[in-house]
């Protein structure tokens, strides 16, 4: 029988999300400094995250692109704030050919490049270089774009999907002829990412905005969704940006108007990457393994016959052959926003490997986060039986044959209802709202804290210096703001506009 | 009324290519040499296309994984072919941070590699490098892995799709316990190519094995598909590869076999990149613009209402509603060697913009290469009658309305065979049986020629030099070995086994 062999989540958490990763098989590390390989089972789940965002992406109206890797060093320099933001982690390529040499394989001095090349950490700047070129009239305007693409940042600690060297994600950047048109579709791509993570990923964040400090380098203005990770810290799991016209006027692209005057573009950009998973995996793993929601999971039903002859397991997929055929003609309903109530197909499993045991087969089903799990053998079909195993509750329940197929679809849906209502309320019982310094600094400790703030950078400095707390951000949800009689400033005293919310992150 | 911008293919083939590509709205350059941008209706067409691919390979067994874009330099070395063959064109990785300084942006002297990296020509080295880890056991063969990903070659002379310094592709990279099973897997492999290009792409090309010369850096053998373009020159569109255990080696990726001995794994590589997309533009399209077969076009038929008024626009809306909902219970039927009989669902336009005139959207569509257009106003209403114009013959025909539905069904499937047989027609056309050197040099200027070689890399590189001619491939088909009564070399009437395919090509 197959052992896990990481340690429990209160022993140690960073070591457990470690190995989990690796145990799992959703990715490993490489040859290449922080660098991770994506193995196939993590890739499947990626591709149905993948997937569901692009028909999301696809039902609010924008179409996919593809920009160039490289980024010439010279257009970074045309966004002040946003060179300054990126600079320290960029991957730079410098020559373009090898030579082989006394049997050594040496980079070729001959073949320096004139101006140096920066592997993309983001693409704001090549895109609006092109966008120039795309955009003349109002009529040309909105332009919504998204790009599937692999970026780099030379990070110094990475961590297996939290925090790589290259990771995979997708960026939209999209131009309009008005500022509020633009502040609505960063506002839009906002509510379509948390559609994705509350009725898919069942991850539950607090939406609203980057303080100053913490805005992605070059916007005006950052949303964020913060979820809270089983550990209380928060991640940052998506961001979108209202980027004023900053990249307009960096690469001079203007539009004629309705009155026949031209106009500098206002833009957007947002993005989700691989970070994706990271929070999945941190939001609803446990100490057996990864805990999947149906909507994303690769394979939903498990089965593992239970046999020694050939002659026993063909009897056990006879059996199992009018149930097949049953639940391929049911599904899971999800209600979403942006795709509205849709239908999943059931995908099942059934494991007739006769190399492993079906202990070591449940154990593996455990570990990669599979809903729901059947054994099968003689006893159960003469019993007209199914012992079905729920991963999120670790719970068994004896089946009747005839109930078999509405019992599995009604429970893949409350798993998936059951893994949320979890998420939402483990963040609500360890967020605290304080109002003096001294509450904060212990409760820091132990979740989100709620608090009043000046609204100055100095202040969120002092406030990170000493306790390593940032401020994840400036929720929109107004029953945040509740819950006390001043609205100063818990280290200032300053008037404060609102709580803002305060965690320790990824 | 918009007017193409681009020459004939008589007048200036290489520049009809180039505008088109632009002026269809498929790419365009970009600031970096080399890269191109790849702009949404392109990457619409390469999304079906990838797609299609994708549902052949999971159909076959695979998996999708994802592997690092850096591999490090050392790691080229280890497979000496396959160095020589890359080292020449290779991006690389020197240094990982910019700085500031005096108020230009330069990269940091202090931040240098200790290793550099190379950004991926092909990832046969990093792949390997990981499967060591992967793979123990014959239980754990055959491992069936597709990556789909940007790579870098940097070529000095780029044109857009065909050959790029960036592009994209697909990489299947897998491992077996014998050298039979390894070449069924490029084999069956070169197959999925072949059903691709034949019944979705509309393209026949020649399919065989390459010469040792043409053979992928560290190959044993080389599987390739070569269809001819208009100006009839070959385009090598896809290759799969059996690698022998030179991997394996070069990484020491063993495997313990039933006999519990250890053994190197065999291994097999394929792939196919957005030059495929040079070769649907080049296969199909004339001097009007692209022409592409309903299987992977965007969008089916467009339609342009023909209106002044919103209130004749809604009238036509309104006639048109009851032919849409038909049209959506019907598809397109397409039958696959690996998918089986498909159904694909019909995309309709209608083109409501009231900024454009009808004749400039006709043009626009022309350009497009949208498979079938309606103009529909007032009288076609009255008449009942709709005027169906057919991109790939150029022909309109009146059709009564109660007969729409089955006619645009009909007509779609026939411009798809009918792409298909002119694609095939056009090769066999062009196409030449010679049986000496001086007929070999005067019909090598018109097309595929096939003549009998003597095996040897000398006289292969004799005729490049002297013709620009290579051997595309040694053709699986036996009728084109026929018509010949000596089996000699034309060059050095040394024996021959068969007749090879020669042609120059991009």
């Amino acid at each position: 029988m197959a052992k896990t062999t990481f340690p429990t989540r209160e022993d140690n958490f960073s070591e457990w999300y470690n190995r989990l990763v690796v145990e799992a098989g959703l990715a490993e590390t490489s040859a290449v400094r922080g660098s991770m390989v994506i193995k196939p089972y993590g890739f499947a789940i990626w591709e149905n995250i993948k997937e569901t965002l692009d028909s999301m992406f696809k039902a609010t109206g924008h179409q996919n692109a593809y920009f160039p890797l490289f980024i010439p060093k010279s257009f970074f320099s045309k966004e002040a704030k946003h060179v300054e933001g990126f600079a320290t982690e960029c991957a730079v390529v410098t020559h373009y050919r090898l030579k082989a040499e006394n049997g050594t394989i040496d980079v070729d001095p001959e073949a320096k490049l004139e101006e140096e090349l920066i592997v993309r950490p983001t693409s704001e700047t090549i895109i609006w270089s092109q966008y120039k070129n795309w955009i003349n009239s109002h009529r040309d305007l909105p332009l919504l774009i998204n790009q599937r693409a692999n970026v780099v940042r030379w990070e110094l600690r990475t961590r297996m999907f939290l925090r790589t060297a290259e990771f995979l994600w997708q960026e939209g950047h999209t131009a309009h002829s008005t500022a509020e048109e633009a502040i609505e579709e960063a506002q839009l791509m906002h509510a379509v990412y948390q559609d994705l993570f509350q009725n898919f990923l069942a991850i539950d964040g607090v939406m609203g905005e980057k303080s100053e400090n913490e805005r992605f380098a070059g916007a005006e203005n950052t949303f964020t969704i913060e979820p809270m990770m089983q550990d209380k810290k928060a991640l940052q799991i998506c961001t979108s940006h209202f980027l004023g016209q900053n990249f307009a006027k960096a690469f001079d692209v203007t539009f004629t108007n309705k009155e026949n005057k031209k106009e500098h573009v206002w833009a957007t950009s947002w993005g989700a990457s691989t970070r994706m998973m990271g929070g999945l995996i941190l939001s609803h793993s446990d100490d057996k393994g990864l805990v999947l929601p149906p909507a994303i999971a690769p394979v939903h039903v498990a089965i593992v016959p239970i046999f020694k002859k050939e002659e026993d397991l063909t009897a056990i997929e006879e059996y199992l052959a009018p149930f097949l055929s049953e639940l391929d003609r049911e599904s899971i309903k999800i209600s979403s926003a942006f795709l509205g109530d849709i239908e999943l197909p059931i995908n099942i499993q059934i494991d007739t490997d006769d190399q492993k045991s079906p202990g070591w087969k449940y154990n593996e089903y455990e570990l990669k986060g599979v809903p729901l799990r059947i054994g099968l053998g003689k006893r159960d079909m003469e019993n007209g039986e199914f012992e079905v195993y729920r991963r999120d509750t670790q719970t068994k329940e004896i089946v009747p044959a005839r109930k078999l197929t509405q019992y599995l679809v009604n429970t893949l849906e409350d798993i998936q209802k059951n893994l949320h209502k979890k998420n939402l309320e483990h963040r609500k019982e360890h967020t605290y709202f304080v109002d003096n310094y001294d509450d904060f600094k212990e409760k820091i400790e132990h979740g989100f804290v709620m608090a009043h703030w000046d609204g100055t950078v100095e202040t969120e400095l002092k406030i990170k210096e000493e306790t390593k707390a940032t401020i994840r951000c400036i929720p929109f949800d107004n029953y945040l703001e509740g819950q006390t009689a001043e609205w100063k400033c818990i280290v200032t005293n300053k008037p404060s506009t609102q709580r803002v919310l305060f965690a320790k992150a990824y």
